[in-house]
């Protein structure tokens, strides 16, 4: 990319495939890329912007000249403008509203008010309409024409006069049938479809399970609005993935790479600080007890092994049960029988656990079949707790929709660390005079 | 379904979307079951088999008497054969290849010999081939006659002489061009392909990246023997993420919402087993200071909180690596770049954490400034340590491929636990005068 190179820079550069224009015009310099301002049209770049992340496109979009960067916007699908307006203050983005082209301008107002998360915000708005008495070829001939600008042409959908959805036909089924076929004939009626209110999550189920390219999306009154396309929903499922991720280990919001040390602590801290003031209550609780810890140190040894197999049961059922809320969803039903069978779990595993804890402790010097017993025994209960801690939490957050960072693992480690140590201090503070 | 109603089952349940059908199949009593068996073709009962999860088909093949079974296989596509073949007997899979017509049986021995988890053994060997020199209208025709054979017909390839794929065509650019272009003309000879070797979890990013409906799987020699789709695809995400949360909680293997508490049981004790003997080591080295601990029982209180947080910093760190390795490849200067950000960023926590401590220390009875000190420290040494070794470990796995469940988190935590409780007590018994 050198000056005064436009022609052989256009032919090289555009001839690449689209991800790895994106990739090379990430790692460019600001002098470089106001070069490529200047040598490729607002539609050529417009591809290079879409691909960008949200904070990318504000930087590059700094960088353009007005009329440049109005022409790019009008080449970008709807959904895209949609996701860099909800980056940018309120006052540029209606500014640039007022410019762009009413029909246009009207999609992307609409797009702008559904909430966060749902079909509406992800969805796009372009996509190819047949009337049911249109023919293959009548139909063959307007993809022809028009196929490229939307957004994808593997599915088209029938409506009818009142642009309510009533049947759907795969570029597959046009294909390999006869040209003077009408799209009635051809069409399916059962249309799986979704509204726009409905979660992404649900969305992404959907699309997975019926194995889908694109699923419409239909108003309450059965008008067909937009699609949400496969593509868009990998990257839902990518950033609930995230989501559930930091869940398990109190790292909300923080799991990105690129960003440099002073922003990875102040994402990562106030969480840090937050569990510390959480662990002084387990401080304070073993505080209570230090009368016994006095008269018999070796309770000591195994504060450690009853608080970290109580968080380890805990972490193992809230695992299972965020990503079970993550694949399917739960009715009543299915929450007495998850309940019941992690009770049985942690039953079992918790019996095996006290009784290989009471034998182990046996070798340790100073130890008695009493001391034994009281671990073996506290660790039973705490393991059984830990479990239901485990399981009902996330699933009275997921009901209440209360902020799930409560349910989060090291939380639910503190919360089943107190209560472990609680019943092994209580069990042996009890029992003291024969320890 | 009752007795002798066939016509009127067989029209109203084909008329279903087949996950529908799929869904309502699930429920059926074995008894209902035979008879849908008896009201389907083979073919028709095809759609249904390879919706099912792989215990279910088991169940329902074994179910099937030998001549419709045999024309069932021969309905589906391979890459659900073999993922199919994968599970049962080898012997009864051998016997049943043997049954089958010979290029199909060909194809599935070749899908079998590829490694899990890679290309070759999710691909499917389903793909449309073209010649370069072929024009839209045959092109067109060819797809009309055969098209719904393939499990996709979105991107069609071609390849020369000799198999080696040369370029790609996808439908929408077929459906826009002219009657008689000749494929040469429209296709871009710039493909995107993977090895049959290559891993998934590289597969899903391509697609993802590239935006995607499938790439080729071409040998190192050229040759194109399969395609994976984007659906394929979706599986792997939910899967390497399944994976990943399983790393993250210690319950690989075990996330499954639909067994009974004995199965589960017998998934997770061995992880709390094992977890319980590394315990051990910590009440061990714990043991080791008794004498510290005896004269100063106050050091006690403190335990848990070193313990925890250590846990809690380094699960941090494991999970932004966990995610970061699933999203992206790191290279040498990546690496780098990230130990550098998380020994600042350990650095800055710990700071804080350890004042703060220090001075809330200070409220609690029977503690002094020096105290407070002591585990100011030690927090602050066991946050440092704790954040790398959350984020070396998991890096040396992936890069030498270890059990990766030596990584899991409550490892780490354990490992963490450990190190911060062997920095506490060392602190405290060098300063145990002043104590």
């Amino acid at each position: 990319l050198k000056k005064n190179e436009k022609e052989s820079f256009r032919t090289e550069f555009l001839d690449l495939h689209p991800t790895d224009q994106i990739d090379i015009f990430k790692q460019m310099s600001e002098e470089k890329r106001k070069r490529v301002y200047d040598y490729l049209e607002p539609i050529e770049f417009a591809g290079i912007f879409q691909g960008l992340a949200l904070a990318e496109q504000k930087t590059v979009f700094s960088e353009l000249e007005d009329a440049f960067a109005l022409n790019m916007l009008n080449e970008l699908a709807a959904d895209d403008i949609t996701d860099f307006f909800g980056q940018i203050p309120d006052g540029i983005a209606s500014f640039l509203l007022s410019k762009m082209g009413k029909k246009e301008a009207n999609n992307i107002k609409q797009l702008l008010s559904y909430k966060e998360e749902t079909a509406g915000a992800i969805m796009t708005t372009e996509f190819i309409t047949l009337a049911p008495k249109d023919t293959v070829l009548a139909v063959m001939e307007r993809l022809r024409e028009e196929g490229m600008d939307a957004e994808t042409i593997y599915y088209l959908y029938v409506t009818n006069d009142e642009d309510k959805l009533i049947g759907i036909v795969s570029l597959r089924e046009l294909i390999i049938s006869v040209a003077d076929d009408t799209i009635e004939d051809l069409m399916k009626e059962q249309v799986i479809s979704v509204s726009p209110l409905t979660d992404q999550e649900e969305v992404s189920t959907i699309i997975k399970d019926y194995d889908l390219l694109a699923v419409p999306v239909v108003t309450n009154d059965g008008k067909m609005i937009g699609i949400v396309t496969v593509d868009d929903i990998i990257d839902v499922i990518e950033e609930e993935t995230t989501e559930d991720i930091g869940q398990l280990a109190a790292v909300k919001g923080a799991l990105d790479l690129n960003v440099n040390a002073l922003t990875a602590t102040k994402k990562r801290l106030p969480w840090l600080v937050l569990l510390l003031f959480v662990g002084m209550f387990t401080a304070g609780l073993i505080g209570r007890y230090e009368g016994t810890l006095a008269e018999v140190a070796i309770l000591a040894v195994f504060i450690p092994l009853i608080a970290d197999m109580a968080g380890n049961t805990g972490t193992q059922s809230l695992a299972i049960v965020v990503r079970g809320l993550a694949l399917e969803k739960f009715d009543r039903k299915g929450i007495v029988k998850l309940l019941k069978r992690e009770l049985l779990t942690g039953g079992l595993m918790g019996i095996v656990c006290g009784l290989l804890v009471s034998v182990i402790t046996l070798v340790i010097p100073g130890a008695n079949l009493i001391l034994g017993s009281v671990i073996g025994l506290s660790l039973f209960i705490t393991i059984v707790i830990s479990t239901l801690t485990g399981t009902v939490i996330p699933l009275i957050i997921h009901r209440f929709k209360i902020d799930p960072a409560v349910a989060s693992g090291p939380f639910i480690t503190t919360i089943n660390d107190l209560v472990g140590l609680f019943v092994y201090f209580s069990i042996a503070t009890t029992l003291i005079h024969y320890l």
